[in-house]
């Protein structure tokens, strides 16, 4: 496994693609660093891949942000139903990485391809400027682009922490946009399904065994 | 306009479309009932329309539910970064209709065409049970599909609101799965395009105005 490639395509802004693990989601994200997310990436996120597109950040961020995870407002929610639908852990035995869905305040509406990408860049260009307090100028709530907070490797092996950690291999700010890939007989995209669209398009492709094993090294 | 078709056209499980107001979102969403929410359709909303996929309802049946509005969670929620980007309006003035994201209780992951479209399958067969009190043992949150609820088409005119309208005018109840169309040039489908496309696949499309003014009639 050539990690050097991955760390330096990641780096150079393009797509990667992490297959978790069978035994946990078995679905596979591409993901790319929030400072690449173009338009035209947005939309290969949306064509190609076909899931939530997804903001992931690190805890440290988040902690300076001063947000924490949605289970926690659904948990403490004021409506009696929302509180009862509350769930702790996912059906694969994790606990969930949502935390707020956000808008960069340039947007109108949100969801075009056009403005996913400003809210996704402009989250990086504030962790850039070192400008968290900025937080509340630049984004606001309910959005569009759902903010995923890594619980750390150690605890969790999930798209957001190893998207983290190749932001931290690569040296880069801990900001990733992630999105499922899904495939036309109504599932996750398969492995070998990967490995087809991946050459096809000459993205790095790797499975989340391998990367974690990669990591120890 | 055709008022009949269209509403004969929802009612049988086609997918119609409903283009707000270029003053308002500016927007075109797909609009199928949930009880016709079948993979295929989550899919195509996946891949023609490419926007968020949400499940709408009424007032009376949040009500019901217990969940409220996403826009109160935010403001209450006992993370100070979150409360502070809490918005009441949206750019374009209307307050959101979004409430919690939730997933049926029968899903893995949650994000897949099969998935999806269980839990919005799921929420209609709940309500066709008249069984709103079996929310909690259906559905749990943080899930992938977010609850949009009608603030009614008297105080709004998105497409929360006229969704629900074509339910009651179709006699049915008050769920529909929507999603916004977006372009390949990075913005939001044009009227031309939503034409363009309806005739293609033989969809009935509608201006919200129009739509408003047959609503009195």
């Amino acid at each position: 496994m050539d990690f050097e490639k991955l760390v330096s395509d990641f780096k150079s802004g393009k797509p990667v693609i992490i297959f978790d693990d069978p035994k946990r989601e078995g679905e596979a994200d591409i993901v790319i660093h929030a400072k690449f997310a173009t338009p035209e990436k947005i939309r290969l996120l949306r064509q190609d891949a076909g899931g939530l597109i997804c903001l992931c950040t690190d805890k440290q961020t988040a902690s300076k942000l001063g947000v924490g995870f949605y289970t926690d407002m659904v948990k403490n929610s004021n409506d009696e139903g929302v509180r009862k639908i509350a769930i702790e852990k996912t059906p694969y035995g994790d606990e969930p990485s949502f935390s707020v869905y956000i808008n960069s305040r340039k947007v109108r509406t949100g969801i075009t391809d056009e403005q996913r990408s400003l809210t996704v860049r402009e989250f990086d260009e504030m962790l850039g400027a070192g400008a968290e307090r900025e937080f509340a100028s630049r984004f606001y709530a309910p959005g569009h682009v759902p903010l995923l907070i890594s619980r750390g490797i150690e605890n969790r092996h999930g798209h957001t922490e190893m998207s983290i950690e190749l932001c931290k291999m690569a040296g880069m700010s801990p900001a990733v946009v992630i999105c499922e890939m899904l495939a036309d007989d109504s599932k996750a995209l398969s492995w070998n399904g990967v490995l087809e669209y991946s050459k096809k398009k000459g993205f790095f492709a790797i499975m989340g065994a391998e990367l974690l094993e990669g990591l120890k090294k």
